[in-house]
């Protein structure tokens, strides 16, 4: 079977030889591998793809073999190691309001077995949506943001996400701002779609302030929520180029593209656990 | 011979009609011809390339006749008729700080004739900029920005550009900011190239601040130098793709690339009076 | 109401005026216009988005009046004047293979309104396509190309093409070459999407074919299809950087989101009748 | 001291383990680490940075200890372990024919430090090129294709590459083709620009040949020279837009600066040992 490490600590020479020496000792075998030394901080990170033989024992072992050889290393506040199965698939929730091309582009790459995950429910604040989620075959549920208190419905799909114990929330342009306690109890485990290029144009309606600056490109970014709106650690951003002719509709239009590629390429590594975030920045071993 | 006619006015029916007519009856032809109503504000925009038999004489002719049969379509506040002859060169001026390659970039097009102008000299606050204008045999000045008020720098920095009867002042990443009254005096007149993809980190050390955000394309910006600092009117952006591993050091290498196209292009379409500027968005026809 | 005017004739002066003046003396109002004059072929292209007043009268009289007034500018052999309505929406034949990513996003940008026209039918020679079909609605049919000769399949293609009286078949993936005469009844009224930066990697498994050799980008093509395989006029073209690490497999994913660009914004340029062809080239007013 | 290793082998499980181990047991740390197994050819890639204290014979020790400690690995037909010190400056000498635009540009990141290595010389064979090298105070030699025996300039080419004792040769847009025995001599050691996306318009006028097939965007290929023309493992590729407006000449203009970067980016990848070349593919470690 096959397994991902990924190891963060503060550097020091020899992490290296002592990782793969205690995976080889094990009978293990690196089949990919990145690192990286970030040369300001001296934070070091690393990304391996190790091949046991044998069952979930293997892993078991290895992974205690691994905790007691580098428990030195794991000690310090900021040291972390995470090892998962490559067998193990997210179930992830995908959440919209009205426009429907990010979810539907996430829900046909995911069938088209593009995305390495379970997509276990939609949940909408419109209830046109049910339309696209029934498509796929994906349990649906309308949330009603607008005739009760926002913090209630998000009470609701918080249980939702509760219910459906869900590993990763995905905003497929989900128009409604988390609560912080939603978003402090899910860190790390939320990525937004924005329509913009941040951090030009933060909060609502950055087409109309992309036309109103007349920028000649205009650009989508896939990043983590976090309490400050829309200033969460980027994984992914991609940009469109655009002119003078373009309306805010138009610019609106030529945008998708953009935000389904970045969303569905972070969302990508996100699930390949390519992604490692420190402070408000991300190292992507892509 | 050739000229290039620019016309901007409120749109109302009939108008290129009516400059077809006027230059057809004076027996020019059009060889090239764009226009564009911007569906917002109503306000119409066109660019002609036309060729006339003759000299001189017959341009003032044509013009008078356009003119005088334009008249009312100009008398608006905001109507502008303008009409160059294609073989104008305008005189430009150069001016940078310590960094050389948009200098360097923008003299060797202007030596492989991309870019149709004069360049009658160049002005730095550091020395060493001299032996770059001498490559290209172009007449150098150094203005002392350290020892002397800044004021009275710019100062001399006017008086140069007036001595050279400057058409286009060129800030190819030059790092003083020019008081008020001189960005007045050559509005529409001063191009600027910033290197961060506006309005994205405005002001200084932008590849500083993109590092901090963890953005994943750095960009640069060609724009008219207004009296609001990094916010003047567009022409053209680009951006080039980064990743956790780029120091600030590496941003400002990987993004010169950026910095050189979009200064060059936007210089090109400048020069090519392909530019309206009305507020603080351009309508370009490429 | 409003229509386009699609003029293409060999270059001489005036023409502009002329046309311009037809349609002013009609009561019409130009509210786009862009137009070219090929350097080398001296060949003159226009495309005139024009306003009239009233009905479809309004349109038959201007039309009879230009035809009447450009009658010597027409009467050459490679002069033509098209004139359609804005109200008209093409009738569109989707065409598809296994493959499912380009037939949804063609569906999907149409049901958003992205693509001005109707889609009137999905053939597919796999079954599977009906599933896709039936999401938006659209009627499907089964072509067999495994158990009959391609000749006899080829003639149910086209008699459901003639049935849904449809104006532009659009390959959208579709993996059979169409036989010659086909292609001819249809010519300029076929778009293909091909998998590769054309000329690069014609005919099979492209994405294999860049693989082997090893290319930093890949691409696709969207272009007209002629009865040169792969050769026809294009139209758009877009591409994606991969990496050593990627497999064929992988080139087929990452080049899908080029595909759907290429394919849905030369499709929306053909609609809006922005695409002139001329030999092997396109000109194109976007 | 720092020096960088790279191992190319076939691959088999404990390889990552055996060398970090020997890197570690020599008192070496590894300050950074990429590797990559083709999953087609099952063979495996390493580029490790260490570091080690002391002077060189430390890392000839280190060296002694690799090649002991990994011999049964090399002994192999397909292996190889390259070692190099992070202080050796590759000896480079630049080959221009008429166009200046990529030697000026190579030049100036040199100078500017973008480029780890000695420009030692420039060969032209248009005299007007000294000029540019002059610039730079690096030597220029004129070698005459026009009035003598191509062969017989060759020989003059290699005679001065033997000369200054040089490790790369970068044809920076040099329109002479090396005969098979000069490229077999210096195999891996010499890069070409192309002008296009290859494989697209190899061979002679590649923009006439992008602008007769109407392509969309025009492409530049930075590659090993090989003794088959234009068709050796690509380094890096870029690609910029261009329309039906452009003639050969503006699509000469517009690529100038796809092939600058394509040609910065591959050189500085060979330059700082980050490409292996299997077969016609390259393994690009950035």
């Amino acid at each position: 079977m096959k397994f991902k490490l990924l190891l963060s600590c503060p550097d020091r020479p020899g992490i290296v030889a002592e990782v793969s020496q205690l995976i080889a000792h094990s009978g293990g075998n690196v089949v990919a591998a990145a690192q990286f030394t970030d040369p300001i901080s001296h934070h070091f990170f690393m990304r391996y793809e190790v091949e046991v033989q044998g069952t979930t024992e293997a892993e078991t072992k290895l992974r205690a073999i691994l905790e007691e050889g580098l428990a030195e290393l794991l000690s310090g506040p900021e040291a972390s190691l995470v090892m998962c199965s490559s067998e193990f698939r997210p179930r992830v929730a995908l959440m919209a309001s009205k426009a429907s091309h990010c979810l539907v582009d996430v829900l046909q790459r995911w069938r088209t077995r593009e995305l390495p995950c379970d997509i276990v429910c939609v949940i909408a604040n419109h209830p046109h949506i049910e339309e696209y989620a029934g498509w796929f075959k994906v349990p649906f549920h309308h949330v009603d943001f607008s005739s009760q208190d926002k913090a209630l419905a998000f009470d609701e799909v918080d249980a939702l996400l509760d219910r459906y114990d869900v590993d990763l929330t995905v905003l497929a342009r989900f128009m409604q701002v988390f609560p912080d306690h939603l978003v402090q109890k899910r860190a790390g485990h939320m990525i937004n779609i924005h329509h913009s290029f941040l951090p030009s144009f933060m909060g609502a309606r950055p087409y109309e302030q992309a036309h109103k600056r007349g920028v000649k490109l205009v650009g989508a970014t896939c990043h983590y929520v976090t309490t400050d709106l829309d200033q969460g650690p980027i994984i992914d951003q991609e940009v469109t180029r655009i002119s003078h002719r373009d309306t805010p509709a138009d610019l609106r239009m030529k945008g998708r593209m953009s935000e389904k590629e970045a969303l569905a390429r972070g969302l990508r590594l996100h699930l390949e656990d390519r992604v490692f975030v420190r402070g408000n920045r991300t190292v992507i071993f892509d």
